[in-house]
């Protein structure tokens, strides 16, 4: 398939994208040329053209594109066409976050259950969804076709979690740990730093002190 | 100044060199080689290198780097030898799990108040932090020399609350909100975008899958 051959930095360009084109569809507009959308999204109409064209060039010479066609092309390439079926490790304050976050559910990403070791929170449930035993956790891998875990406990138990969740079957970790896991070569993994993007904060607005 | 010269490719990567040194302190390791940093980050030597070069070269030869001193003096760059003041914006559910992360105080980025416009929020407290009106947005600001604003409010009302902070001073905004605001340039934005990071997930799953 063409999309095979995207490149990695396209990728991460996309579901930018599928946001900006989610609003303006929202707004009402059904076309947009590559100029206006370049306005909107502060990158040049260019490069525009250049990622969208990846797609077999959704865009019509004096038409622009159609929001909706486009936006949903992309959706299918982000695999947002089909639901996902996720759990949250750690029924934290950032587990809570997640398990209470609405928009996940709407667009197909099912947060199933929420697993803990602490026997005070195991039994309860955070919104909806019950939280479980670690030691329950193959069973409903299994039977529940989880794909998809939300990590977020404290760096320092986060491996041997890892670990478990690989042999689980797990394919996908949403890692909110403060450190990166190694994982084998079929397990994708995608990192929310959020102390590294603070810094990276800081230190811009250090830089715009000190001019 | 030197480092002014740095590129944002680096800029982006120092969060993480910070982090990894500071792991490597905790495990008691005194000096790293660029080889031994290669192999626990996966990236190339030479890469780590040329990033370190931009401070000045921190490294020996033959005896690699001062671990403490490069963790030092990347988190002098980061702006981490100082403390920032925050507030958060938002007593939901994010703005519930930023005020509870004691990682942000521990390396001086202090929460001093919350704001929501729900009155039955406001008066009452996060763990030790207090939520405000947002009416008092202004005068706390000035007041508590206020440099960040943690934004977490839904997407429809995060442009208008972003106009506020920066009428109110605010010069760094982290925001959660699933939209791109729009500020002045004396503003500095880093955004999380948690969807965005979700979707990258599960674009990668699929094409994991399709393999």
């Amino acid at each position: 398939m063409e999309e095979r051959q995207i490149s990695k930095a396209v990728i991460k360009r996309l579901p930018r994208y599928y946001r900006y084109l989610g609003e303006i569809l929202d707004s009402g507009m059904e076309r947009i040329s590559s100029g206006e959308l370049s306005s909107r999204m502060k990158v040049t109409a260019s490069q525009i053209r250049q990622d969208l064209n990846h797609f077999g060039g959704f865009g019509q010479q004096g038409y622009g594109y159609n929001v909706k066609y486009l936006h949903d092309e992309i959706g299918k390439i982000l695999g947002l066409d089909q639901a996902h079926n996720m759990i949250v490790i750690g029924g934290g304050n950032m587990g809570h976050a997640l398990a209470k976050y609405s928009a996940f559910d709407r667009n197909g990403f099912r947060i199933k259950g929420i697993f803990d070791v602490n026997p005070d929170l195991i039994g309860k449930k955070i919104g909806n969804i019950q939280i479980y035993s670690v030691d329950d956790l193959k069973q409903f891998v299994k039977n529940e076709k989880i794909e998809i875990a939300a990590l977020t406990l404290p760096k320092e138990a986060a491996p041997e979690m890892t670990n478990i969740l690989v042999s689980c079957g797990i394919k996908a970790i949403w890692n909110f740990a403060h450190t990166d896991l190694n994982v084998p070569k079929d397990v994708v993994v995608e990192n929310v730093h959020l102390f590294d993007s603070l810094m990276r904060l800081s230190y811009n607005l250090s830089s715009y002190e000190k001019e």
